[in-house]
């Protein structure tokens, strides 16, 4: 097997020391505009309003906001975590991340040792990702057509990706030859970002509108849908980008294998089952306008959940940097995340 | 059993005598524009370039359109057929209503024979609204909620319309509570359209994105998904709009029925099943593109067909003028259409 492909050279979240940069993933791919945020409270804000997105991503960037709240008043930390918390409630990373700079804080750690955790967390989610694709490719047979969903690369992580990730180190290794990938409404996270990361690295990609994933997959052999995941359950349902589910229905009903590429702290051993996940609902308008101009009739409602949750019997594996769990159970969890 | 709501005041396709005046589609709901055309070179335009879309009004429309050309000059018959032929592939109502016409013209009809058959087929196809809109609504419960998908209103018929017609009535009636409707990408047709009919009548309507629908019918309860058809094949395989063979599939996983709707010229009797229905693939820059910004990086490729094909063993009920076809099948149909 080849070796993993160099890591893209697109750096979304720079710690600058005294400040986050952050790439506004709003504003691609017509511009690569970046955004700094010096306090716990631009971090939230930048959150909330989706200039950074991706589950590992945002686990990230909250946890750079605690260390810019401490270092301006040590008396901050617990307000600048729930501040951060409660800027997304689907993601569990966010929790996870937090949870982890708590430990230590708790412990009498001072700014300097959150700081040094919260680039440890950044560094170790490249280290895994780039492990995780590896194990990813794996399971991919030569020359497989793959379909993805949401952008799950540099941009949603710590960088390389997870579901993107895979694909990207397939391609390198000659596994992946086409790559289809969803719009994504309605924030068009496939259209706009996933198409800008695969087109930086030469991959054949093509979109299509997420409506027409039951066709494509009668019409054409796709090998494996690859997503990513907001939070996994302790039995495996995965809460991901709105459509994940519907794509998962149509991989089976087509023989179309599915894969859920996450890092281990994406799993929510607190939550038993997928139904017990809350799923953000957000603004109508994201549905009803186009950067900012109507195209529904003024006044239209609409239901905007962002997340679904996939059933477990439905994934044929969750790929984590800990290993590859085939036909997930709430028991075969439980033992990779012990072991 | 109350009797159907007034006819909505929408006149979409208005025949002024020397030309044919038609609401063009793609500004709304931003703008109520008219679009007049004075050649049949210029209705396949309007119909290519989707100012008038809707298998049933593109049936109409393309029948005044031959009665503009042999008013013209009579000798033009067959080269204005064709070219309107060709406007659009997988509607078959444009063959049909075209062949109503060429009947009558080889037995030696006239132009104002011509424009009375047109007249007909535009006035028989709002009657068979009407009547697919009484039987559709009976075979809803009380206060459903159900989900349709595209426009399939008076914008997209002679007026009524064939599944938002059953809605119509079934509304009037007291049958439907609640409506969901997907935006229906690329080209917005529930956003924009279907929003704005329902507004316009007061029926309570929700948009939700496209990959949302199999999450809904997970959380809410669904009655019945109710979508038109461009063609049906003889046994029951019916194209309509990209993202219905995922609501097919989607209504199936969670038990919600499944109706199609539409009129007997809809039927292929020529067509054995749904893979011998050509399928519309149009350009990558109705997904790459919004309103002619960019939405996805320059060059992007995207697979973009227009239609799918939802296996007749996912349908219901298909409901037509001269009944309801439960379960369809070739040989129910044969008996529908012969009967």
């Amino acid at each position: 097997m080849t070796s993993a492909p160099a890591v893209s050279t697109v750096q979304p979240i720079q710690w600058l020391g005294d400040r986050l940069r952050l790439l506004d993933q709003r504003a691609l791919p017509r511009e690569e505009r970046y955004l700094d945020c010096r306090s716990a409270e631009e971090v939230a804000a930048a959150i909330r309003g989706m200039a950074v997105r991706g589950a590992p991503a945002i686990g990230i960037v909250a946890a750079y906001g605690v260390v810019l709240a401490v270092r301006e008043s040590p008396s901050s930390f617990e307000l600048a975590s729930s501040v951060l918390e409660a800027s997304r409630p689907t993601a569990v990373n966010l929790r996870w991340a937090l949870a982890r700079l708590r430990s230590l804080w708790m412990g009498g750690a001072d700014a300097a040792a959150l700081e040094a955790e919260a680039r440890r967390i950044h560094a170790e989610d490249l280290a895994q990702n780039l492990h995780m694709a590896e194990l990813g490719a794996e399971l991919l047979p030569e020359k497989a057509t793959v379909l993805t969903h949401c952008n799950t690369g540099a941009l949603a992580t710590g960088g390389h990706g997870t579901a993107l990730g895979v694909i990207r180190t397939a391609y390198a290794q000659g596994r992946v030859a086409q790559v289809y990938h969803t719009e994504t409404r309605p924030w068009l996270q496939g259209a706009r970002l996933t198409a800008w990361e695969l087109q930086r690295e030469g991959i054949p990609a093509r979109l299509v509108a997420d409506g027409a994933a039951a066709h494509l997959m009668k019409r054409q052999r796709i090998d494996w849908v690859i997503v990513g995941a907001d939070r996994i359950a302790a039995n495996g349902d995965t809460a991901n980008k709105i459509g994940t589910y519907m794509l998962a229905v149509a991989a089976r009903q087509h023989g179309v294998k599915f894969m859920v590429v996450a890092p281990s702290g994406t799993f929510d051993p607190d939550c038993p089952y997928g139904e017990a996940i809350p799923i953000e609902e957000r603004e109508p308008r994201e549905l009803t306008e186009f950067r900012g101009e109507k195209v529904a009739p003024e006044g239209q409602d609409a239901y905007n959940p962002v997340f679904d949750v996939t059933p477990a019997e439905l994934i044929d594996a969750i790929v984590c940097e800990r290993g590859v769990i085939e036909k997930p159970s709430a028991r075969k969890i439980a033992a990779l995340l012990a072991g």
